[in-house]
C-alpha cells in the first residue's frame, strides 16, 4: 500500500496511493512542538509558524504566495506540543512543485526583522484574544507562557533557534492520492546537506489541574471532566478509544442520550482523546445552561458510573465498533487525513499500520470497565 | 459522467459516480427555506431541522441515531433561505440503506409535543446566543424575526406547515461516489405516493443596509462592504468570481497583500459570494483593531479603485484562473463538494455542468473593470 524510503540523513518520504483520484495531500512533519521550547524561547514555534510563508532566501512573500496560489489548493502550517507539520493539497501535477517548495522554506526561511515585528503584534494579539490555535482547555491542563519571551524576540534569536532546533529534528515526509513515490524522492535532494535528524529531548509534561470553566459572555458554563490517558502508541488505547466513543461519540452514546436526547440539558457533548509520545489526556465536555449545572454533572457521574459498574450492551458495542470501522473506511478515501494518518503513525509508531490491524485492535478490546473506574478515580485534572 | 433519473412526481435522482473511493456522500434537497415561510411561520424550517431526527412512524430517535451511528458517517442536515438538505456520508454499501433512512425522515417524521417544547427550547437559545447556523452578516441584510411565532408553535401546527409546504416541495436527490444509480432508485418507490413536486412561490428579498459592526468583546472592528451581486443561473456571475477573487480569494490578492502582507493591518481578508434564485450578495469582510481602522477602511478603498480602474495585471488573472481551475480539479475527488455541487446546479441551472463548461466560462471573462465600477456605486448596503 505505502511505499517507504528512509533518505541518509534518516528523513523518511512515506507515500500511499489513493487510487482513482486527482489530488495529493502532502506534508513535511517534525517532531519538534512547543514542549520542547527552553523557557526563554516559549511561544518561538508558533512565532516561527506564522514567519514561515513570509519569504525565503531565494523568493519573496508574494513570489511563494503567487506559487502557492497558483497551485490552487491549502498550503498552511500548523504546530502543535510535540510537532510541527507544513503541508498543502493540490492537484497531481502539482506535487513535485509543492514539496520543492515547502522544502525552500524549511531549508531557506528570510524571517527579517520586519516581518518579526509584524508577526509578534498578531501573535500576541491572537493570544490575547484567545487563542484559536490551541484548543482552550489543552491551554490550561499543559500552559506555557509565551508572552514575554515573544516581547523579546529578535530575528537573529529566530534564525538561531530555527536553525539549531527545528532545521536539525527528524523529518517525515508523507503524501496521499494521486502521488508518484519517485517524483518525491526527486525533490528531496537538498535534503542531503543537511545533518541527520535528532530526536527531540523531552521531559515529561506537567499537567495542572483544572476547574470547568465559566463562559463570561453568556449563560453558559463549560463543565469538562478530564482524565489521564495512554500514550499514543499504547496498547491500552484502543480500550479509551472505545470507552470514549461509548461514552460521548455519537448521538447513540451514553452521555448524548442522558444530556441531550432524554432532557436537553445541553446542545452537544462531546469526546476527546489527545495523545503524545510519553502521556495523553481524555476529556469530555459539554457547554451548560447556568440552570442546569448541578443536574448535568450528577447525570454525567451517574451515567459513568453505570457504564464503569456494568460495560455496554453487545448491541451498544456492536454499534461502536460498526461507527468506528466505518470511519476508518471513509478515512481511506480522504487524502489529508491518510496523509496526517500517515505521519502519525510513522513518528509515533515506528511503521505504519494497516486498517485492518488497527480494527483488529479495536475489534479485541474485552472490557472497558477496569480503566473507566481507574480513570474516574484519577480525574486530578477535574476539580468540581 | 453523471445519471439523471427524473421521477413521475417530478423528483431528480442524480448521482455521479467517481473512481477509485469508498464513500458516497448523499442528500435529499428540497428547494425550500426560510424565505418561504409566511411571516406568521417564521423560524418553523429551522426549528423543524432540530425535529426530523427525532423519529418517524416507524422509529423512534434512539433507532435512528443507532441506525446512522452504525453507518459511521456524518448524518446531517442544513436549512439556509432557499435550500434545504438532509444528507450523510457513508461508506459503498450503506448508502442505499442511507438514501431510505432520509426518506422515512422526511415522508413520515413524528414532531411530538415534547420534543417541540425542547428543541424550541435549543432554538431560542442558539438565537440569543447569535447563531452559529447562519452567516451574522447575511442575518443583518436579509433578517428574519423568527422568535415570536417560535414561541408558540405546537406540534400540530409544526406538522401541518411540513406537510403542506415542506412535503409539496419540489425534490432532488443527488449523490456522489462509490454509487449506483440503480440502488437509488430502487429506494424511491415510496415517493410515487406523493405529490408532485412544486416550485415554491417567492418575492423578491428586500435586503436591508447595514453598517459596520463593532464586536464589544474585544478592540477589533468588523468592517464589512457589502454589494449586490448576480443571481446563481447569471451569466454575469463568473465575472464577480474573477473579481472577488483577485480582490480578496487568496495570499495573492490585492487585499490580502494591502492589508495583511505590506504591512499587517488586519489578520485576514476574506471575500464571498452568496447567490439564489433571483437576487446575491458579494461582500468583503475584514476583522481590523480599532487603532486601524481608518488606515484599513482607506486602503480598501484605494484598493478597489485601483482595481476597477486598471484591471488586473495579466499574470494576476493567470495566477486566478490557474487557482479557480485547481479547485475545480480538486472538488472532483471530494464526494461531498461533489454532491452539493450537482444539488445546486440541478436546481439552479437545471442542468449539470461540465467542469469544463464551468471552466470555459471564467476563461471567457474579459473584463471586471465595469461590474467592479457599478458594484462601488451601488454599495448600497453599507453605510461607513
Amino acid at each position: 500500500m505505502q511505499n517507504t524510503t528512509t533518505l541518509p540523513n534518516g528523513t523518511q518520504v512515506i507515500s500511499q496511493h489513493i487510487p482513482g483520484i486527482q489530488s495529493v495531500a502532502l506534508g513535511i512533519w517534525l517532531q519538534h512542538g512547543s514542549r520542547h521550547e527552553a523557557p526563554h524561547q516559549a511561544g518561538y514555534t508558533h512565532l516561527l509558524e506564522h514567519l514561515l510563508f513570509k519569504g525565503t532566501k531565494q523568493h519573496s512573500a508574494t513570489e511563494l504566495a503567487t506559487h502557492f496560489a497558483a497551485m490552487g489548493g491549502q498550503i498552511n502550517a500548523q504546530t502543535g506540543r510535540e510537532l510541527t507539520a507544513l503541508y498543502g493539497l493540490v492537484t497531481a501535477d502539482k506535487a513535485g512543485e509543492l514539496l520543492s517548495l515547502l522544502l525552500e522554506v524549511y531549508l531557506a526561511p528570510a524571517f527579517s526583522e520586519a516581518d518579526v515585528v509584524h508577526e509578534r503584534q498578531i501573535v500576541l494579539q491572537e493570544m490575547a484574544l484567545g487563542s484559536d490555535q490551541e484548543d482552550a482547555i489543552l491551554a490550561q491542563i499543559w500552559p506555557s507562557n509565551a508572552q514575554p519571551t515573544l516581547q523579546n524576540a529578535t530575528a537573529a534569536m529566530l534564525h538561531d533557534y530555527w536553525r539549531e532546533n527545528v532545521q536539525t529534528c527528524r523529518l517525515w515526509i508523507t503524501a496521499a492520492g494521486a502521488v508518484r513515490h519517485d517524483d518525491l524522492l526527486e525533490r528531496c535532494t537538498e535534503l542531503s546537506n543537511f545533518p541527520k535528524g535528532q530526536v527531540p529531548e523531552q521531559q515529561s509534561p506537567q499537567f495542572v489541574p483544572v476547574c470547568h470553566q465559566i463562559d463570561n459572555l453568556s449563560s453558559q458554563v463549560q463543565l469538562t471532566w478530564v482524565f489521564p490517558a495512554p500514550p499514543f502508541a499504547s496498547p491500552l488505547l484502543p480500550v479509551y478509544i472505545i470507552a470514549n466513543h461509548l461514552l460521548a461519540g455519537s448521538t447513540v452514546s451514553r452521555l448524548y442520550q442522558a444530556l441531550r436526547l432524554d432532557r436537553p440539558l445541553v446542545y452537544g457533548v462531546q469526546g476527546r482523546l489527545e495523545c503524545y509520545t510519553d502521556a495523553g489526556l481524555w476529556w469530555i465536555q459539554t457547554v451548560v445552561p447556568v440552570q442546569h449545572l448541578t443536574i448535568c454533572r450528577q447525570r454525567v457521574e451517574t451515567v459513568w458510573q453505570t457504564l464503569a459498574a456494568t460495560g455496554p450492551t453487545s448491541a451498544e458495542l456492536a454499534c461502536t465498533l460498526a461507527h468506528l470501522q466505518a470511519r476508518v473506511q471513509l478515512e481511506a478515501d480522504d487524502s489529508q487525513a491518510t496523509m496526517e494518518r500517515l505521519a502519525r503513525e510513522a513518528i509515533y509508531l515506528g511503521e505504519i499500520r494497516t486498517p485492518a490491524s488497527y480494527l483488529a485492535q479495536l475489534e479485541s478490546v474485552g472490557d472497558i470497565r477496569e480503566i473507566m473506574q481507574v480513570a474516574w478515580k484519577n480525574r486530578a485534572y477535574f476539580e468540581g
